[in-house]
């Protein structure tokens, strides 16, 4: 019996939502260095993903004013978001509760027909910036600041984060980013949205369940983890050499680096890294920048390692001013576009998604009765 | 190329938990009928599932006082409750944002060592009950009642719905209904659970994501669909060929029926089937069981269709005069064992899963570009 541990290398759907074919990226036929090229805005990217063409210049600006009209959050959302304060709380779990949440105060979230199911896409896209810059505010104390309907997604919460309009280079890089990591293939988050969705389920708990698979140190927590290491060589001046070797040793995971599906290149990772280095030197942060490229270079040539999505995307937010406990959230406010239209492929699909497992532990054990009382609890004894 | 639709055979993992074979269901290596026939108490389940072996009188005497300790819930969590009210709202997303929140409060919820895994997994096994029945009960406008320490978890379930301890048949409709829902391989929900554990998420998002999978309709779901089809003939007074010749006509799933792996028998159905039976007998609800059985009858002679664990479930919980919107999350009280327990399991494998799909669209698209703004939002025009 052959084990497909991790899936590996398993297909287990067709798609038309994304491809990567020798260390290409494509989303739905349109190679990702050519939409960074044209400079595309992350909603274009969405419309693409949903259906599955560019939209014209219409069709976008009708479907820019329908991502406004739903990006606004209800005061009730606030509230909850107000609740969820602890010291140490990763804002990835906030987000987990609140995207829930929304299902719960939507009367409409168990509607499954064409015209529902696409409100609510577009309001889970809409909202999702709007609860992450709501939430880093209300935990300084802060007001929230609500979205502008002039302001494009990048532009806009880097508004809502600060109160001021961020300058077109941080809308750019913003924007690239968001571009970048809307969809990859059935990365893990995605593939736990299909199978959520193959169940027939509501498109939150899809989302829902997404957003904790994205959490995890080895999908979309590693960003996070990247920033925490670059910190730690930095503040205590360690040799970088010296600090990858320890690590290493230890058998520690180096985040950022080494992908399943890529072994020579990550097609994302030449843009990060370009947005990384126009963003250091306009900030005055080039030490973030040339610490990284010691770390690649480092580990491509002792282990052949490869830096992923995560690696330079970690500085480039940096440079934005957002909170490193706050990256996977960016993450997740790109990827929902690619987890939306999964969803929706997979429901059309309409087939359970249930593997098997190989049982391996001891057989026809005789069980003795250990007498308990049904009723009985913790507390017979 | 092959696509493994829906997984469908494939092997994902190596399990000691449960297997299924031949039309047996075993946990850890006892069959369940051997349980069932043994009156084996729901928490000796969860602790086969846990330990995968079956403890001895103390040390059951002892994991039913952790458990105890960790059924109440905190006023927080109440007053999370009291805020998802609206009209229709189905309680499978309370409870999906409930256990989200359990996290966010739990100031140990990133901790990954095995004490504090242990520590979540008892707390959220505990607590997923007191939840469940505080929700049925804020939802009528009536005070949450907190669980007894002397009760078992069947018990203390229906004690904590009514304020009135149940009865001997009860309970143990109750346990044994616990005890057969508790694992099954890698179903839809289990596999969403392992899926995500394998990012290395913290277990709340796990438990969050499975949760989102068992309540669609084409899982965990069809219980409480069993139960509308059931009232549906039984109020209308229709005839049961007619009914469900019209239902296969228009292509509609009946609900209850038919399973990706059992193609000849599910081993829990005729203990469930059982209960129905006599619990249908005892509170004068025979009309239930009847229906239920020339339901079974007509689908198998016409279409060879076979009851799953879900068909007669919905005449047990209602008979135990439980919502019927509520018997999926009597399911998920019950799984969440099995959930925990592969949860643990697929950490320790410390291998992503991450399947890949065939791209099936046009191929490398030439862009043509909009002239977006990136600054732009919806008002642009």
């Amino acid at each position: 019996m052959e084990i497909h541990k991790g899936l590996e290398g398993v297909v287990v759907s067709e798609t038309k939502i994304s491809s990567i074919v020798e260390n290409q990226l494509l989303f739905a036929g349109f190679n990702i260095d050519d939409l960074v090229a044209e400079n595309v805005q992350f909603e274009e990217v969405i419309y693409l993903l949903w259906y599955l063409k560019i939209p014209t210049k219409q069709q976008l600006i009708k479907f820019k004013q329908e991502l406004s009209a739903q990006m606004p959050i209800s005061d009730t959302i606030i509230t909850c978001l107000k609740i969820q304060t602890r010291q140490n709380l990763h804002p990835m779990s906030v987000l987990r509760s609140t995207i829930s949440l929304l299902g719960v105060f939507d009367p409409n979230a168990e509607a499954t027909d064409e015209r529902s199911a696409y409100q609510q896409s577009i309001s889970l896209q809409a909202k999702m910036p709007t609860i992450i810059a709501a939430y880093a505010r209300l935990r300084k104390g802060l007001d929230p600041i609500p979205p502008r309907n002039d302001l494009s997604i990048a532009a806009n919460f880097l508004y809502m984060l600060t109160g001021v309009e961020a300058d077109q280079v941080q809308v750019a890089a913003m924007n690239q980013a968001l571009v970048l990591h809307a969809d990859h293939d059935l990365n893990a988050s995605t593939f736990t949205a299909r199978v959520c969705a193959s169940t027939l389920s509501d498109v939150y708990s899809c989302i829902t369940a997404a957003i904790g698979s994205l959490k995890g140190p080895l999908h979309g927590g590693a960003n996070e983890k990247v920033f925490d290491m670059l910190k730690e060589i930095d503040s205590e001046h360690l040799n970088v050499a010296d600090y990858l070797n320890q690590k290493l040793d230890r058998k520690e995971k180096v985040m950022g680096f080494g992908h399943r599906v890529y072994k020579t290149e990550d097609p994302r990772k030449k843009h990060l890294k370009k947005l990384a280095k126009e963003l250091t030197a306009i900030t005055q942060k080039e030490q973030w920048y040339f610490l990284s490229c010691q770390v690649e270079r480092y580990l491509k040539e002792t282990k052949g390692l490869i830096p992923n999505v995560d690696f330079y995307s970690a500085t480039v937010y940096h440079c934005l001013d957002i909170d490193s406990d706050l990256f996977t959230l960016i993450f997740a406010m790109s990827r929902v576009s690619g987890w939306l239209g999964h969803i929706d492929e997979q429901k059309k699909e309409d087939c359970l998604i249930r593997p098997r497992s190989h049982y391996i532990g001891p057989k026809q054990l005789k069980y003795s009765n250990l007498n308990t009382t049904l009723h009985s609890g913790g507390m017979e004894a």
